[in-house]
């Protein structure tokens, strides 16, 4: 496979350039049936539309989805579900002065050494653009695990170097930061305001969380339900670094404490996060990514061109003060894509998955 | 796939149980003309071999490996390398009491959820012990990446609570934890010996580092360099958390001071760890890893037996109070698996990889 | 995967069914740097298109195709290309009557059996109009291949009962048969004019043949030369029989016949067909098809309701009356996208492939 | 994957040379609960054992396999299933004098070319003998495909210009041809008797047919059941050409001879050979397979050496006279390979197969 596919047997394959005339993916391997519609992907893709806050960039993208195949009569086939969505602000712009330059911390440099080539309009394949599609193609996968009683959030619980606590699900969806503690929105707010006085950008670190999972999902040695899915959460855009439940917390641990006890109720603890030798254990799936800043900020900064001499680069343009702002539904989509795509391989191998989880569930 | 192949032109597939006659894998796609022998391969397993110290398990296994295939004349032909080791030490044991029992933090209660049956001796499949052949065939790829000039070594960064610096290569080989801080191995002795007496075990981070790599490695969008590797890592036993870079560093960071300007001398700095846009930029790769603490402890623990009934676990038997400790040779095979892998698919697509690197290049 | 991609390194990913909204592809793996254009895909869809003679079926369809990503200032980047058909010629039509039916010979049957639904609007996704995208992402590879040395190219070698001999590629694209021989065309329309008077339809057998070749391409022991060709053209619709030089004529020779003796100066000839051990000799890469007679024919035969009740069924609408007639381009396409695949997997395990091909040639 | 894994749910991955110590494989994706031994894998390897007749190599190998993993306490569970085959028969020689030939239709030239070194003991990887391995790992898939009521056989329907007919399975077992016409084994063994005395050999054509299949099996576009089993059967040695059902015979035919006509007690006919629209019907699963004669004979022929120089190739050893003889049971582990991979795959898009098969069933 040359990279632009994710998942084995329930496989997304996403094409399109930030500037070029369409963004595209094939969603392959979808079991007939479902019943799906361009609105179901639609309320993700809003979600994550740019332009939506005026903490976000102010691209202008209506975002609007198109089905071209898999479906018909409003249901899955079990054939290929073309997904397509144009690009309509392109807005033409001078690019001459940025053609040859290498933006620091962009992949300008490693595009152009890797391929000797790169489209240069807006960061061409690397914008983050091209997650779009993978939030249409997570939303099929979201509906199709919904029916089976599983459900996938995420919420941003740090920004920079405030952090966030858990509150409740029902506030995430109420302000631009899928923040989960509503009483520090404002703080939030300040806080940006001020990072774009600075003009600069800040980092971020996501959590995602997906409940009423079977045990059963993951498949050992390598595709291990949380290998596949820190690659899923890493191959996001600005993200450095992933953890499963207790993370990098574990290191400090001793055994007595992160081992989670078992009793006939349930669980008693969560620190493994749902994930015991690679395989989902019932209890709830939890994953924690940090995104790095935005690279993209007016502040000056030293670089070199493609002749190797030095220059100043300034990026103007609409850009995300904060990338991880937008990423939580980028990471639910993730998130989605990996269950489903286990989902398929665990009942390949081992007949149909046990949709009634056993009695012993929760922490 | 089933799930025990790792990589996609270089591919390791391994089988074998912790108690079973033998482990063994397979190494497809390595190119024809690399000299290798059971030697070179003997070299990185007996980093990791058990009993090695009184810090680790005390299971004896010689762990030698046999080349089955794939070598001719002391060279590789381009032909599968099927490798071998015969398990010497399976101490014949009574297993009666724990194969209905599901011991806390162990995959004992996922296999059996997953496979409805499970080779409960010494954990079967789950057991760490497979890393063998990882180790093995990373030498491999390690002894053709060493051609190319690319090194790849690791460190113990932490001991529990104990962070550790970064002193010297030459200390991580003469110490049993892989410290590459010598004056600080006293105290990690006298950690790990309050720990036995403690009955527990505690975790662990180790650091991993590939120097010497040229710019273009990695697949966008999906089979970036940096997701591959964190699946890589994350596929080990044990580990919870992996990072590239500043990796959670980078939340609080801004983009002023996260970003690695470029001078026509070099990076100025490598937050990014190596990777942009999932491309290595021809910087020292960079990761961190996080590994709970062992699972098996002799204080006991409430769980349940297959019935869903209560009862109390008690390990018994030989283990490693921290599986951190033998775990760096294990990073190491895995990041030199993710490269070797890279590195002929840079080539599949872009021609052969540019070895003199660009006058760019260190931080 | 899930069956609706080709290939492994140059991969090729088809979506659309025949009466959607359009077909498409992503062809992923595509080297950097070829010079692309919309006409060069163009060129080998108009020789597959529908209605181009009295011959085949008169739907009318344009066939244009759209390059959606991938290819920035006229060359190829690296990224994947998109690329979509619209569909134009949807008639609308009263399908009341065949959505319950399987018409014999046809995938109704099997595509209700597996997925429980199927869009049944001209045969839906298995209908032979998919062919279309792989026609064109099999323009991509003859590109790429062609500035290598590369020449493919196919000619209908029997239509139903009448054989026909090859005697120059000149006189190929100039009949609407692809035949070889000029002098028969005449028979050839007499026939087909008799055929569709009778209502009935006929095979055809159709040979492909790869010059300019290195040798060197394929991958033993399954992913030989010789057996992803044969899936490559056994999966074009309605094949039922592929053979690889001499092919079924080695049942009844002698070793002493059928090996191709060497000398200095080149092989004496070529029943293996171009191809050894699963290797590509270097000789031109030989194999013949077969194609089975259309199914839609308008006499009337006897089938079943998805109820399992009798029906006779008459297939009206605009058929092919010898599917055989249009699958020269598709065939071609098929070997194209097979040896690029190859040809890229070459390099990455064996470095660059051997373009100056050794002394020794031909037949 | 580099070429040595068949199948993508249920694998096989191969390794060894005929002269190296070992052969083995990996079975991947085994479904748990399978009760298998080495006993069950033995019978078909000593099927296709040599020297089990004087009509085949007289090379002695006991090939006996050995079970390393993946089986505990008799039973699959779900985890690889490590094989093993020691050579035992490798008597010393002296390969100076063949180790620069290129012994013609052999796959000397090709692996020479494709990987600039090769393992000339007896062909190496390119001999027949690995074919063991897919023997032993397909009588897995036959005993799983057993219990859900698929039986799969092959015999021989002809030997070099001698048509045979199909008369009983039971004929099949009980002479050294797979011969399915007791009456005509004679006439078999008096021609075989002359090829050898002519010091030369001839080719074969195979018949395989799995019954008992449920409709559903196959995935298009591309991994249709019957693309995938050309590549199968293709990929077998010696393999020149496959059909499936009415094969080449489908050219001549006309649409309403060919199109097998459905009522509600069942097809009329199986032209189709089992499959429609690259999927199951449901009716028994028909290929043949042409073998092209063997290459290595006493006869001396004409070759060139690694430097391009002339050389007479005499071919001594012991050789198989028609290799087609033993490639019945390497025919009906490819078919058992490749139905149980698309059982698998179906079962993971579509949920459970279909045991029960439709009303609809038989010709």
């Amino acid at each position: 496979m040359s990279g632009n596919t994710f998942g084995k047997l329930f496989t997304v394959t996403t094409f399109g350039e930030s500037h070029g005339p369409a963004l595209g993916a094939v969603v392959d391997g979808c079991p007939p049936g479902l019943e799906i519609s361009e609105a179901d992907l639609q309320h993700d893709l809003d979600r994550r539309r740019p332009g939506s806050s005026r903490y976000t960039t102010q691209r202008r993208e209506a975002d609007e989805v198109r089905i071209l195949s898999g479906v018909f009569e409003g249901v899955t086939t079990g054939t290929p579900i073309g997904l397509m969505i144009e690009n309509t602000d392109q807005r033409s712009k001078d690019y001459s002065k940025i053609k040859d330059q290498f933006r620091p911390a962009h992949a300008d440099y490693t595009y152009h050494h890797k391929y000797g080539r790169r489209d240069y309009r807006g960061g061409g394949r690397s914008s983050a653009r091209e997650t779009a599609m993978r939030v249409a193609a997570g939303a099929i996968a979201r509906k199709w695990l919904a029916a089976r009683g599983v459900t996938i959030r995420g919420y941003m619980s740090q920004l920079g170097p405030i952090e966030l606590a858990f509150r409740s699900w029902d506030a995430v969806e109420q302000n631009p930061f899928f923040c989960a503690d509503p009483e520090r929105v404002p703080e939030l707010e300040a806080f940006m305001d001020q990072l774009r006085r600075d003009q600069d950008s800040v980092g971020a670190r996501i959590s995602v969380v997906a409940e009423g999972l079977p045990p059963g999902l993951g498949e050992p040695v390598f595709d291990r339900l949380d290998a596949e899915l820190a690659s899923a959460l890493m191959g996001i855009n600005a993200v450095k670094g992933v953890e499963v439940g207790a993370g990098f917390k574990s290191v400090a641990q001793r055994g007595s404490e992160h081992r989670d006890e078992m009793t006939p109720e349930g669980f008693l603890s969560n620190n493994a996060g749902g994930v015991l030798g690679g395989i989902s254990t019932g209890q709830p799936l939890v994953a924690h990514l940090a995104l790095k800043p935005t690279s993209s900020i007016t502040t000056p900064g030293q670089s070199i061109d493609i002749h190797g001499d030095p220059v100043e680069v300034v990026t103007k343009g609409r850009h995300d003060p904060c990338v991880g702002i937008r990423a939580t539904p980028i990471a639910e989509a993730m998130m989605a894509l990996t269950l489903m795509d286990h989902w398929l391989r665990q009942r390949a191998q081992n007949g149909d998955v046990q949709v009634e989880t056993p009695r012993l569930r929760q922490c």
